[in-house]
Formats: C-alpha cells, structure tokens, sequence
C-alpha cells in the first residue's frame, strides 16, 4: 500500500477541490482518507492511498483536473507553491518500501509530463540531481520566479519535459518520502515578526531541531500569525517536543497559543510517543494499547 | 467480543502467574493481550479478550489454577484482595453489550461456584443485590474481615455459594462493566501521608472528580509511594486531566511525579483525547489518525 499527500494551489473554492477529491476518488481502488483545506494558505492537502496502479492514475488525473481548475497566474496564498498540483509526495506504508515510491513517483510524473504538458522536478528519496532533495531548494522564489528562471538556467530547469513552466499550471514537485507530520500552531497576537522569530528558532536550517521545517506566516483571516510546520521525521523529533518548545518560546514573548491544526492525518505512533511522554508511562508502546493489541493478535 | 480482566493475588512469584496465563492460553479462542505484575501489589492483571464461550471456559481455568496455587492466609501486598483470582469483569468489546456481559459474569459465577467450590459476589452491573454495586463495599477488610463476616452476616453472605469463604482461594468478584482505565503514579518521596491526601483529593467519593476510584499506597520495594487509580469512565474524567491534577497536588507538597504506570490496557481513544487536548488540536478525533483511517476505509 501506498500513501499519496498531493498539495493543490486552491484553499478558497472549495468546489473546486471537491472536484478534484471526486477525481481521486473516482479511480477504483483510490481511497480518500482526508482532506484539509485553509483559506489563508489558499492549499488543499488531500491524503489517499492504494495500490501502485490505481494511486499513480489517482495522481494523473489529479494533476489533470487541478490543471484545469487553478490559474497560477491569479490564484495565490500565504503559502509557497509553483504548482497547481504543487507537491505530489508518495510514502510507503504497511510493506511497502521507499524504492517502491520513487519508482511510482517516476512513473507518475512521467505519464503527467508526457500526457498533460506539466513538467517535473523529483524531490526527497525520489530526487534525480544534487541539490534537489530539499523541496524548500527546489521551490525557491515560487512560481512567478520559477518560470523566468526554469527556461534560461539550466540548474532550474525541471527534471521532465520544460524547460518552461506550464503557462497556468506551472510544475509538480514529485517524490517519494517518510511519512511527514504537517501541523500548524496559531499564536494569540497580530505580530508577524514573533512567528517568524520561534519557526527560526525551531527549524534544522537555523540549527534547530533535527527534520523540522518551519515558516512563520500572517493569518489575515483571523487576525493571527501561525508557525508553519513540516516534521519529517517525528520519530527523531516528536511532534509534541516541538509544540512545548513553541510555547515555551511564544511565553517568552508574552504571547499564548490558540490552538493547532493538523494538515492530513497523524501516525498513531506520534500520538502514542506524546501520551506516554506526558504522563511519564513508564514501559507505554503499540503493545500498551488495546486495540493494538486486538488487531494484531485476533484473527480477522 | 468480551473482554475479560481477572486480577490475581500474586505479583512476586511469576511461575504461577506464567501457569495462570497458560491455563488461559490454552483455550481455543481465548486470547491474552496484556499482562501486569506487580511485586508490593502482589497482584496480577491478565486482560484476554474472545467470544462467549472460550472466556467463560477461560475464567473458569483461570480461577481453578489460581485457587491450586495461591493460598490467601500467606499471601499479602498492599492491595486489598478477597479471592486468590479476586475480581472478574466482564467488558463489552465491538458489537457486544453490557447486558451480554453481566449474563456472562452470572454464567461464570454459577461454574466456578458449581464446580471449583468457591463462593461468588457479584458487582457493578452484574450486582443482584443493593449496596454490592461498588467493588470497594463487597471487599471491605479484605479476605481477613470477610471470611469472618460472611458465615453470619447475611449482609455480607455471597450472591452464590458460602456463606463461608474458600478457606484458602477466598471468594471472587465477578461483574460486568465498561472499560476501565487502571494506572498508578509514583511520587518521589517516602511520606505516604502525602500519597493518602493526594488520593483522598481526587477520588470521587470525597467529592473530587467523577469516575475516579484512588488509594494512597506504599512502594516498599521502590522506596517510594504510589497513587493508585481507577478511572470508570475515561470519558468522562480523561486520563491526563488526573495526571495533571496529581502532578500539581504534588507540587503543593513539593514532591515530583517519578513516573506512572499502565495495569492492563489502554483504550486508543484516551490516547486520542490526551493528545488533542495537549496539543490544543482542534477538530482531532479517530478520523485524524493515518491507521484509523486506513483500517476503516480500506477493504479488508
């Protein structure tokens, strides 16, 4: 089984992103397991999963109808993104390997390059050239910098078809990854500076915590600012270390949290890790829990 | 599906817990998903889990091996225990109901006094009788005071059986009711009297929260003393709210939390609760996490 997170440039419309959800689901052996949508990013994250056949043309087809649905040119958001399918990540689960990914990444972004005229950059495990890993390199300058960059510097250029953007869908960032807890904390004050200062404080860029990508952005809706993060290895870095070390930080500020949100779905181990760190459960693990243990020890 | 949580009066000697589980074991389609020992207990807490018929046929052998091989005039911790097997509920798992298990607790009750010899309370929502609905009223001064007790008291004669006691494995508890929440915090100091008010503070029959059964307990072989605890409805008084109710009446004493401790399970959906709250996650329930997701959805 493999998981499928596309990212799509459209968090306002949302009969647009019902159109796509019904494009995914469509596909026999595609299932929608949720979607997340956010007026301020203007982003829609839609999490399915299946196997290799079905999520590939889930993805074609994804690819297709956000290409024909979101204009680039008008459509933007607090949120970086070149593409209207911007990231298309493919994760494995169950027994499934990342080798298994990157092929499928591959696959998919060469049936979209070769079918809808939408050129690729592979990112992560699935990543082609130096320098591509990182999907903050690859996305660099959005996509109104891409497109005058990706024609004339080769080091832009995409790794499929291009070398121009597509004029209105722009291009997907394709890859193949861990699994990758996206959460977002919301701060009870206007002040954009305070953050950007705390995901500065808190990112692996700026000599933070190890797998945590971070952005501090404005929240015009409801008249808050939200530290923006990717963990992309909670279990190096779990996801409620990183929530006390950002109330740690906004308290230093005189500043409380609102709330958080999660963007897509939460592994149970990241939920099982913070429960048993918070109530200092000695011994607590997948086996401590009782439906764990049912599901593994009943027979079906 | 039943679950069924026997407790035993025996943490130290594990040989005879081993020969327990594995009378257990050893009935087809009774399954044993946990189990916890403790030595200053001197208590056992196998959960197992299977359709009617093998966790009555396994109650029956796990309540005839305990009586082989515990004898309660030598044996003593500091949990209070009326029976070698002491308490047996019964708890509706999946489709089945509490109505399902207190016919099972009675069916139980009736075998193991028919052919074990060993007489039966019944409690929770399998009481017959007033004032046995609460566990700690049935075996009020333990095995010493009852045995005494129950020959020519009527008030405190068996539902089945008796009126004596089992002269050596006691009585037994049996009963039906929801899921339970069975964890101990251990402080860091020796002052039990520290311990007894904390628990005194927070159960419910001295007015703290709702659901929440607490005992002040001494670790003699920790050097340390231990809250212990039994939360009846996790729903209703969540399990990290009590910690954190704990963590902070200790702080008034200036004593620390050394950790706590898991007896039997925990139900996934107390995990989920803890997380959301601690994280100040809005709309996070079951269908936010990945495996939730996955096991509901996908075909099987």
């Amino acid at each position: 089984m493999i998981e499928c997170v596309p990212n799509f440039s459209e968090g306002r419309d949302l009969s647009r992103v019902d159109a796509i959800e019904t494009a995914i689901s469509n596909v026999a052996g595609a299932l929608v397991l949720n979607r997340t949508s956010d007026p301020d990013h203007n982003r829609s994250v839609i999490t399915f999963a299946g196997q290799r056949e079905p999520v590939i043309e889930a993805a074609v087809r994804a690819a297709a109808k956000a290409a024909e649905l979101i204009d680039l040119n008008t459509s933007r958001g607090i949120h970086p993104r070149v593409g209207a399918l911007d990231v298309l990540p493919f994760v494995p689960l169950g027994n499934s390997s990342m080798k298994d990914c990157i092929e499928i990444a591959h696959a998919a972004g060469r049936r979209i390059w070769h079918e809808l005229g939408i050129p690729i950059y592979f990112y992560e495990a699935a990543a082609l050239r130096p320098g591509r890993a990182r999907l903050e390199d690859v996305r660099r300058g959005q996509f109104e910098d891409l497109r005058e960059a990706a024609p004339i510097d080769p080091a832009r250029a995409p790794d499929l078809g291009g070398p121009a953007l597509h004029p209105t869908a722009g291009a997907i960032i394709a890859g193949a990854r861990k699994l990758l807890v996206a959460f977002n904390i919301n701060l009870k004050t206007s002040d954009l500076g305070i953050a950007k200062a705390i995901a500065k404080s808190i990112r692996a860029s700026s000599g933070g915590f190890a797998a945590v990508k971070s952005l501090g952005l404005p929240l015009a809706s409801r008249g808050m600012v939200q530290v923006s993060m990717n963990l992309t290895d909670f279990e190096q870095t779990p996801v409620h270390v990183v929530y006390r070390e950002v109330e740690r930080l906004a308290g230093v500020y005189g500043v409380e949290i609102a709330g958080s949100e999660l963007i897509g779905l939460m592994p149970r181990k990241a939920i099982e890790m913070a429960f048993a760190d918070s109530l200092k459960l000695a011994h607590f693990g997948a086996q401590s829990v009782l439906e764990n243990q049912i599901d593994m020890l009943m027979p079906k």
